[in-house]
């Protein structure tokens, strides 16, 4: 049997497990790996023949047939991915931010090209998700996700919660453990789940949302005050990456924390775990969780995404147009000062009489109805904690706005 | 374009939400249903035309290409399927138990005529498991698998938990609720989670689990004294299928009630609600939870099936492969008495001097350790309960069969 050929752009933890675990099957080889150093000590015993410094000796090699691309960020990945589809190669990618903000083109081109693109492994590293939702729920109208889609993150909220320590300590120890990056930017701020949301919204909902459009909030106003205060009033502290659509194609897609009811599953989805909520007709709700990242899960899934194409090797006409990501629609952005919402508030004032009368009339003012208001007041300082119920984004926003005198420490938005 | 035609034996509940779902894709029409009685008033308006009280009508009709069991049981379904299989049809059903007892018979009727079985409504209703195990994770070594399977147990177990009932009690409330049968066998004696793990395990191990060698123990023993003991002792108590394999082909196929300990997402599993938790290499733990039964749910995954075949329609060398179950291999069936296990125990005797001593040195003798004995006695009952270390099966036997004397209230094996 001639074996389907595979160029490895990466070869870093997953491109070794994948390097290792492709071993264990006989209808594919990987052909050459292309690396930053040729010369670099390596884990694996890999022959120095398939080692090049160029991705172009991989992506313009006849001989390849699909390239696994590992290498992450928008360029140079997306030229060497361009050149791999115009030169006829199936594409297997982990990378969540080129699929973000190329995916439209990416996915077009692919089309063209009759090249498949599969990325299990780019949104919640080995939970299977992406496969399912194209396969066999593909008879459901999916219309709402809720999801913690970023490991480093769901961490350090687990760990403040659980010590109630703060968010700059927490963050300093998960860097030391390896679990947050030197800069922790691209996790702490919300990118990395704004990446993933942004596709998984768009196979789900049928309907391209583009990157642009997804509103995101990180985790680094998040103050332990407010884990203690989430607690007592039967919630934890998430980064939920969310996305819903309506009957007129309007999705609101992003990412933010959230007090999430502590009944709720993903409340208790704690330290590195993943876990995507799924709701939609006929299927109701389902629950996905597990290995958000990490070497393992990972290599799982793109080797789960290579021997799918493997299978369908020389089925262009029926097998692959499943696999392939077809999304004429784009989706109508709802933007955030337009959406309906519940809010944790927590406000620090000089004490004094009147004061949550005073929060209280500013509220119905701006029809911003209350579900709980409560005060934990010494003589000098009032800290008045207020959770809404169901109002405008925008509307909240005019009442912080006119509360004169009196401090926001958070504005967190709340799970229903 | 012509339609792939499906015939329905069945219009129940499922059958019924399959009729109106396949009117919304236009690749696929329903040409013909089997039912009891075709002049029963029903709450979707078929043709009478399409009504037919004879399956065979369906099986032997060669303008169907699949036939879509939903009508339960093994027999009179597995001779239809078996005629429909010779004539070349595909079949989608989700018929649990016909899988089970008939699965090896099935596959390879179905591997002789080229034909392809999809069964995702059998297990875990509306939950993507089949399909994702079949694909997205055939690079894993899956070992060990742990699930809540059966809804109606899983009801009456959180409510006796959440109103702490008794057994009886409960089962009236879910036989008028409609969540148990009249004849509730099936169910709380825990068949119908072990037709479904013997399927799971099958698959997932890759090496076939035969029914009968599967261990098989239900919930009508469970006591409202053990709910509330093992909330006291960090546990809950549900029906717990599992399944571990290890690199000698030796599977262990079980289905019995459980103390699951609370940090263990599956003891939150409430009410009609499923879980399967995966455990493989490389992908580590993940778990699938959503609704296990019900009109949409089931739907859901009977349509993610048809829709499966029909993708891939006309493509009989490639993708259904993949879509088939190849288990020539039959996995070594594990005796119950030679698993190792910890245990709750629940005793009770009359009071006396030395009673623990007695229990301890008749657990000692037995090579059973124990990780903690308590006694709540009054001056007449002594009620001891005892969670041993992990220990062999039949030792715990012997260890019951010594204690004279005692009564023997409850033994429920402990997860770890």
């Amino acid at each position: 049997m001639e074996k389907i050929k595979l160029g490895l752009i990466g070869l870093g933890t997953v491109g070794t497990g994948v390097y290792k675990s492709v071993q264990n099957f006989d209808n594919i080889e990987i052909a050459k790996i292309a690396v930053k150093n040729i010369n670099k000590p390596r884990s694996v015993d890999v022959p120095q023949s398939m080692l090049t410094d160029n991705p172009y000796d991989i992506v313009n090699d006849p001989t390849i047939d699909i390239v696994v691309e590992l290498m992450g960020g928008v360029e140079p990945a997306w030229s060497y991915i361009k050149t791999a589809i115009q030169n006829g190669k199936h594409i297997v990618t982990a990378n969540k931010e080129l699929l973000a903000k190329k995916g439209e083109e990416l996915f077009n081109l692919s089309e063209e090209h009759n090249c498949v693109v599969l990325y299990e492994a780019a949104i919640a590293g080995g939970i299977p998700l992406i496969m399912p939702i194209k396969t066999i729920m593909a008879g459901n109208k999916i219309n709402k996700i809720q999801a913690i889609l970023n490991g480093t993150t769901n961490y350090i909220l687990t760990k403040m919660d659980v010590d109630g320590a703060s968010y700059e300590d927490v963050l300093k120890e998960a860097q030391e453990l390896g679990y947050a990056e030197t800069d922790p930017t691209g996790d702490v701020e919300g990118f990395d789940a704004a990446y993933k949301i942004t596709t998984l919204a768009t196979i789900a909902f049928n309907s391209r949302t583009k990157f642009e459009n997804v509103y995101r909030e990180g985790i680094t106003k998040i103050r332990k005050e407010d884990m203690k205060k989430a607690n007592e009033l039967g919630y934890k502290i998430k980064l939920i990456a969310s996305a819903t659509i309506d009957d007129k194609n309007n999705a609101d897609v992003r990412v933010h924390p959230m007090l999430v009811p502590q009944d709720c599953t993903l409340a208790h989805i704690d330290y590195v775990t993943n876990a995507v909520a799924i709701s939609g007709y006929p299927i109701g709700d389902i629950l996905l969780s597990g290995p958000g990242a990490g070497e393992s899960p990972t290599t799982s899934s793109v080797m789960g995404d290579i021997l799918s194409i493997a299978r369908a090797w020389k089925t262009t006409d029926y097998l692959l147009p499943m696999m392939r990501c077809h999304h004429h629609e784009i989706s109508n952005p709802v933007k955030i000062d337009d959406t309906y919402n519940k809010y944790y508030i927590s406000i620090t004032a000089p004490n004094g009489i009147g004061l949550i009368a005073k929060i209280g009339q500013i509220c119905a003012e701006k029809d911003v109805s209350l579900a709980s208001i409560s005060s934990d007041s010494d003589d000098v300082t009032a800290r008045i904690t207020v959770i809404t119920d169901k109002c405008l984004e925008r509307n909240i926003k005019e009442v912080i706005a006119n509360l004169d005198g009196c401090t926001i420490s958070s504005l967190i938005r709340v799970m229903e």
